[in-house]
């Protein structure tokens, strides 16, 4: 356990749940990660898709930079009415199932969970991709890189979320602050030389248009542009994990999200116009970003510069880490209500929900494994998850204030009624736009774990249903079972066996597979003399023996058969099968032996029936002091 | 079952034995095979030792393979003696066992498995490099083809006794017709030009001498020539192989084995000496075999040359089934007087002594693949094994004579006392020629198995002290043991596991480990209305219900606990734990439940004593047909 205890942290008792809870400070970590870094390529997709338009495009990120900005405050106020009105944790599936129903819940749910896998496995690949970029040298070790870092942010999850608060913390204040820094310093400077600012490094010149402006052209711009929006849902699911009062505390954490998030897409947006600044084609060599650029226009190539970038690459990475702080909370809450097994309903050692954790890491494991680490096509799939579990909060939302009624409710209802309209608008635009990209993968993955749900939940159903016990325990008809003893020969182990056989049952019947019918004659007198005639002085109907043929040297078939004939002999009594087993003390004694007990326990239980009950009477080697 | 029905054949009964045992022709190709192949490495080893002597060396040869077959000869007849005097199977093993004592035999034993193991992985991988000399574009499958070679052998010899004989009778039976045609023609072609044949291929010409003639140089050319012997002891070993009369057909096959050998060994010698050829460096581009060169210079490189060398290439690969007779049965042998695990006295579904043809396919597997397929280092080294053994029956067989005396034991004992001799020359001769070639490995891994021996037969005896009951079936004292019911709630399984607890002992613990002690309230009123109160209403002492508070949330390891509580509570019964256990109708089924009952199994299996007996109530799933 020492080994464990050094990895994982040591075990920690129930009782200490509360101290484990987070406030503001660690909340913007551990659940704004995958928020706040969005940021970083957010404004850069929406500008990717205005690069036909040249510096024309430029003249669009404005406005559509504003409509992500309005959509987000309607999401702000529509989460934090979620949180207060859910202070048990009011994700998307809670939102969904309470105001639209069951169904609507599971997709929502099904559509998350396939984004918190995706996220985990682009954020790690992005990050490590960003890694290799400075470090060319490590190119051929990209899918290790990654599953190390898979690795690395698994255990600190499973250690618990006070310590991931702590080793997320650090990363992302310097990339806040740094951040904020050289957007203020832009935002000054430009304001200081009336809107035209001097780059300190000159970004590349943008090339001539070659298109024109179309709705779908700004439209498409739009949706991709709201990936900056996704993480935003972590905290309202996540209330649970604060320390009291817990609902202030997400409020408020939501809030610095929010807030941060907004200043950072304005920021970007602002500067990426008074500088020139446009997305570059990732394919070509002299690739910038356009954080990169914008960084570089402000500060110039310092030092600043290299500590802004290396926090945004690590926030990057990181932020596959608010996928596991919430992925296994949904899966617990579905767990809870029978949609899957109920393993994620566990409290690990750390009392973080440790299942959920392993399996986030396998499957996005898996992930990386089956891209090679490059999971550059799996980034259009992940905001079509995020957009739908938007919109069904938000119509749950609306639902919730409907049924509320009365006029106070007519205001959140029409901020809620448009930001579900917008994301879903959103949806459909990115599912077309991006349907032959991958997103059809989505459209295939999110229906295969609705229909899971559905089939686990029934499973547990029907498992219900059949154990459930209707009535008080039930004293009659308890008659004695038919004792079967399986036996080698006679020795001490079979002694005991037959003792403990003896008790329980006057019908017992000794079964010896005869593997050389030579000795089946002594065996027999050996029977009479040692079991059979002690038996009948203790006026005890004695054990039967029973040689069993073998012609073809086989044991555990023959005594299958066996019990299968006395099962049929006694046919309403139980079957105890009364197994002598020989217990090895140390590993490499169990070559030495037969596992002929360990086969005959396996073979029972899996073709066995409830009349069967499997007693196992050990020997083990080297311990005599106790006779019974 | 029909998969492996097809590989390995149908099952045999036991009472099939008898019609699977062979006679003398199929008993040349499996007990012999490995002999007749030494003919092929033998002479060339000699000539190898001579080549610093140049053409002068082939004035030693003739002696030097007198010498041998002079020794073969006294081997010949001391082991025709060993097959009458132990018809039941007169192996080394055997004979050094019963004349010059335990540590003897095991000595030979162990020395003789070494040299089974290796000798299928340099059989083996001499056949392949053949192959490979003749198909380079294998070259890069060296291991792969070493192993599937491996496999097909194995899979041969599990399919039985007479198939494999089937199998390796014909390339056998071509191997030594052709090559006693070429022999033959070429002893008349020097006869008849007066011992100065003119070859047809002409062999390369003999290097000028470089070194001198001394004793050291001629014994030691001896001693590499005496692996011409290595095999021979197989047939003395499988006596019980063959088919009544077994001793008759078995010294049938040793006489066919020795005679042609000797003629091949003998044939070989004199058309070297004749043709002047010698043995050539293999390091060298253009090397050739001694007996490549013979066949070449007597019927030149036409189809018959081809068809001699294919078969020479064919026997040597094939020489590795020999072990595979020879090693299953010594294994049973030594495992039957419990020298090693009780599995090697098996009889496989198809009759033979399927885990030692297992464990030797395995064992020389691992040899290949440390050596990857390339064994020439191991050569050095199987001979020792093989005049180890026969040293100590030859010794075995001298006191055999000496016990037995009378005159008529007299030139027995002079033969055998003489074999002992010249092989123990040998064996000192080879382990110091070729102690750092590799010998030094023999005498490692020999000591090595010896100790083993001790190990495995001191464990058996222990075992058998232990468990051997030393007096009829005791009934006094036979108490009701303390029942302990693992619970998770109430429902069927619980209710079954108590009614059997029930039905065993008036003193039954339910013991449930609280994951969430809000619920333990109910669970304990619910107790008191659903089995309590029927229990006494049946005037039967209630169930007692403990809950077992678990603040690191585990619950194998406080049941654990609570159950060493019992034992300490009554120390003078049995515990019998009851555990109530759902069992999956699918395996996918088994993911959706916890697996508490099985690792509680274990648990109390590894860690129990022989107070605890644990009893397994399985609850099928989908099956509510039989209440009970």
């Amino acid at each position: 356990m020492s080994f464990l205890d050094k990895i994982l942290g040591k075990p920690l008792p129930s009782s200490q749940a509360e101290e484990e809870k987070i406030g503001v400070l660690a909340g913007v970590p551990i659940l704004g990660l995958d928020g706040l870094s969005s940021s970083a390529y957010g404004p850069e997709a929406a500008l990717t898709v205005l690069m036909p338009l040249g510096a024309l495009g430029l003249l669009y990120i404005g406005p559509i930079i504003l409509a992500i900005l309005a959509l987000l405050t309607i999401l702000y106020f529509s989460y934090r009415q979620t949180i207060s009105a859910y202070p048990g944790g009011g994700g998307s599936y809670t939102v969904a199932r309470q105001n639209l129903g069951v169904s609507a819940g599971l997709l929502a749910a099904a559509a998350l969970m396939v984004d918190y896998i995706l996220n985990v496995a682009v954020g790690i690949s992005a990050g490590i991709g960003a890694l290799i970029s400075a470090v060319p040298s490590l190119h051929s070790h990209i899918l290790a890189l990654c599953l190390a870092a898979l690795a690395l942010i698994t255990i600190v999850n499973l250690r618990g979320l006070r310590e991931s608060g702590l080793a997320f913390g650090i990363p992302t204040y310097v990339f806040v602050i740094s951040l904020m820094a050289v957007l203020s310093i832009g935002v000054v400077k430009a304001a200081a030389s009336g809107g035209h600012p001097v780059a300190v490094a000159q970004p590349p010149a943008l090339p001539p248009g070659i298109g024109a402006v179309s709705l779908w052209l700004l439209l498409r711009s739009f949706a991709s542009g709201c990936t900056a929006m996704t993480g935003v849902e972590a905290v309202s699911n996540g209330v649970p994990a604060f320390a009291k009062p817990g609902v202030q505390n997400a409020e408020r954490t939501l809030t610095a999200i929010a807030l941060i998030l907004g200043l950072l897409l304005g920021g970007i947006a602002y500067l990426s116009r008074a500088y020139g600044i446009g997305a570059m084609d990732q394919e070509q060599a002299n690739y910038q970003s356009v954080i990169s650029q914008i960084v570089g226009a402000v500060v110039g190539r310092g030092a600043f510069y290299y500590i802004t970038i290396a926090s945004v690459l690590a926030v990057l990475a990181l932020s596959a880490n608010t996928s596991f702080a919430d992925f296994p909370r949904l899966s617990r809450m579905l767990a809870l209500d029978g949609f899957l097994p109920r393993a994620f309903t566990g409290v690990g050692r750390r009392l973080v929900y440790s299942f959920g954790i392993l399996v986030l890491a396998v499957l996005s494991g898996v992930l990386l494994i089956i891209f090679g680490g490059i999971t550059d096509r799996l980034i259009p799939l992940f905001a079509i998850g995020a957009f739908t579990a938007f919109t069904l909060s938000q119509a749950g939302m609306v639902m919730h204030w409907k049924r509320a009624g009365g006029t106070r409710s007519r205001v959140p209802l029409l901020i809620n009624g448009l930001g579900a309209t917008v994301t879903f608008v959103a949806v459909i635009v990115i599912l077309v736009a991006k349907f032959v990209e991958g997103a059809w993968i989505t459209l295939i993955l999110v229906p295969a774990l609705f229909l899971m749900f559905d089939r686990v939940r029934r499973h547990y159903s029907s498992v219900s249903r059949q154990i459930s016990c209707p009535r008080p325990l039930d004293l009659s008809q308890n008659e004695a079972p038919v004792v079967v003893v399986p036996i080698e020969g006679w020795n001490l182990i079979t002694e005991k066996a037959l003792r403990f056989g003896l008790r329980l049952s006057t019908d017992v019947i000794a079964a010896h597979v005869s593997l050389d019918e030579r000795d089946d004659e002594a065996l027999r007198k050996q029977w009479a003399r040692e079991v059979e005639a002690p038996s009948r002085r203790a006026s005890l109907n004695p054990p039967r023996l029973e040689i069993i043929p073998s012609p073809y040297r086989l044991v555990v078939g023959p005594l299958d058969d066996f019990i299968n004939m006395i099962k049929d002999e006694y046919p309403d009594r139980l079957i105890a099968v009364v197994i002598p087993e020989l217990v090895e003390t140390h590993w490499y004694e169990s070559i030495l032996h037969n596992h002929r007990a360990t086969w005959l326990k396996t073979d029972l239980l899996l073709k066995g029936d409830q009349r069967v009950v499997v007693i196992n009477v050990p020997w083990y080697l080297g311990s005599l002091k106790d006779r019974n």
